[in-house]
């Protein structure tokens, strides 16, 4: 299964900063290339008071600081230039992650599309949203805001694809500040499946792709929650895209790119899952040659010596 | 407004180690000046065990190692190469961050002061003093022992500038063992006017130069604070300069180099608030183009791009 | 006193992959070389589900992943290539670290040395056995599985070497997903005298060398343990070699590589204390000049400048 989209973490929560210019950002989209993606997310627009594009509305109804660059457009500019889709990634306050409530992104975002969409809805490139908010199965309000968003999306772009990538609630699940990598107990499969059905059916409509997070639950585990999800999803007529992190949540620097081997066993419980797509979070950080992280580089290297990128090459 | 000082962070007390040789510190000497900076400021001469330079007294009385290489001489030498001006930065012997006291630290450092002037005072750029102990409003014995080793500094070096560099007791205090990023209150306007207004009453004469750390209290809420620093330090005939931290306090990896536009945006508010000099903590981790953190050298591409060094290159 | 010998860590417990590929050993390989290293050490064969060789065993009996590369066959064609000796490290599966009793590693590694020294015991290289558990003063049934294990490995190999590497239950002596660098106490001399003198007792005959971690005490106390680790193994006829970290303990960060100051201090120790042979935990990532962590080319570099690398140089 080959990885055929990434994020791009710009503005991040917990992955420092590289600090590239326009440069570096067109070597990485070549490098992106070389690899066979032809997919880029932004994570999110903006996040408290700092934002990829000087919007309006955010400036001014919520304090936020006018960025040194527009990297919404830089983005896009790029995405044109190599032949990509871009999926505009929504705002998120910082409140959300302290109350759980959803909720208090809607509003905000209903203007943040419009406004975005206004702007540069033109580019070619422009070709899907991603809803920031990453929810998993306790989150309050999620259904509410998902389908409001999802559709408000969909209205002011003529029907663009909406995807989201929701995490399990799986051993893995904890905070990046917290000290300890795995708590006692995860969902099970069926708790999952019970509640997944429930949120897929409240969502249907407003989305097109569900690309869960895939490093929250044991290696050996995570094949059955892909099928799992897989059926849920061709259930309620969505599309199930896996997103394969290729950072490594099993160390105690949080974080540096992941194993080879670790990205690879992921990738192939993906393909028997039949999931449709493989996108990653994130290439720039993780997997580039030119990333601060000299492993992803490495790691680069060895996911193009496989057979995964292989059969990319041959059906060039 | 321009940076054009750094602290050399050797020794550190949380920053693992670049085990650079002469050639590198040479090398980065280099990278300083071409950026502007004009002072080197070692953040401390010893910590615990660990020296800079081969002190007779510190071996003897405090059992401490005698370094590999004699880092004062070798910063001494380069800054008079390059023509800078270089503070030195007194001793930490470790009890203060245990007890909070600071008077555990004056003794030591009254020996100290006089015995490094003897070794190194007739340096061209050695030009003033860094009192290391980091202080905040609930430092016991701060007052005193700032004002006595301030005294010390300047009664043996005919006057030298002593520098401190204070935090502010914001939300983002926490130390860098402690896992959290923030904590719940931190100290108001209000109560800092107050309690600085005192502490500057107190070590006025002994004191030259206060450079509050600027990474402690919200991007928003700098400003106001910097102001205050300001007019408190105008009040007590001191000078103001603004430490403007180059890594990222808000990141689980404590710490990486700091995303370009929260350093620019604290280096704005500090030139609306009208200090004389940005000194920052610190270059060589960083901001350094041969750092280990290759963020580094990415922060620095993006300074000398910017108008604050636009502006300095026009000056020349 | 030289470095003549080192870990590999693949499969890692905390330390971040690499993600190297054949190239990348060999020429770490010739890195080690060019610094006097002529032993090299696999640090465990497999941990949980993670193998470095295809092991028929572990995979069928265990739900062991098989691995894309055999790096046991890897590390023994450059051990040979660059005629050095290869010590193989048994299988870790977790639980001891969860319950704190050896004993469950027994029975798997039994047949793990069997498996292994049927595949690999031809190679030239293949030259002894390090036992993985590491252990302390309380880990249950570490007498009794030690001596067990290390009697197999010379059955099977015609009295191959066997290693173990032991931590002093010192103030260090913190777990690395534990925020807190240092614990309140460690072990006194004496202690460690009476518990390490009778351990010794019961694995003497199926031990051989004896390399104890040299990062949980403190610097100056460092040389008091040599001394007395040298003097108990002695008395029982076991070699003691120092295993020395070339990682930094006293940083947030965990883990980077080590103060070079620090390491010197730490081999001059082990020196005078009578030490017939030092390795390190480890070069590929803390010393390597192709390390992910460029402070680990500076270490190397100040390890090749050092007495220690001139003497080896000489002796040539």
């Amino acid at each position: 299964m080959q990885i055929t989209g990434t994020f791009i973490d710009e503005i991040s929560h917990d992955i420092p900063h590289q600090n590239w210019g326009a440069e570096e950002w067109d070597t990485d989209f070549a490098h992106m290339k070389a690899m066979g993606i032809d997919t880029v997310i932004l994570i999110r627009c903006g996040y408290q008071q700092f934002l990829t594009y000087p919007s309006n509305y955010l400036i001014k109804e919520y304090n936020c600081f006018a960025p040194p660059v527009d990297l919404v457009q830089l983005y896009l500019e790029l995405a044109d230039k190599y032949g990509m889709t871009f999926y505009f990634g929504t705002y998120d306050s910082g409140e959300y992650w302290k109350t759980g409530d959803m909720r208090h992104e809607i509003d905000v975002n209903l203007h943040v599309i419009e406004e975005v969409y206004d702007s540069y809805g033109h580019y070619k490139s422009f070709g899907g949203w991603y809803l920031s908010l990453e929810l998993s199965r306790k989150t309050k309000g999620a259904v509410t805001s998902i389908a409001q968003l999802g559709a408000k999306c969909k209205a002011v772009s003529k029907g663009l694809p909406v995807l989201i990538s929701p995490w399990i609630d799986g051993k893995k699940a904890v905070m990046a500040s917290n000290n300890e990598l795995t708590k006692d107990s995860g969902i099970s499969l069926k708790e999952h499946e019970e509640e997944w059905d429930e949120i897929f059916e409240g969502i249907k409509g407003s989305v097109d792709v569900v690309a869960f997070q895939d490093g929250h639950v044991d290696y050996t585990d995570l094949e059955g929650y892909l099928k799992l999800n897989k059926k849920l999803a061709d259930k309620h007529g969505l599309q199930s895209w896996t997103n394969s992190e290729s950072f490594d949540r099993d160390m105690p620097i949080k974080f540096l790119p992941i194993k080879w081997e670790k990205l690879l066993l992921k990738l192939n419980a993906a393909k028997r899952a039949g999931c449709e797509k493989a996108i990653t979070f994130e290439f720039s950080h993780f997997m580039s040659p030119q990333s601060a992280y000299k492993q992803a580089g490495h790691l680069y290297n060895r996911y193009m010596e496989s057979p995964l990128a292989r059969h990319r090459r041959g059906t060039e």
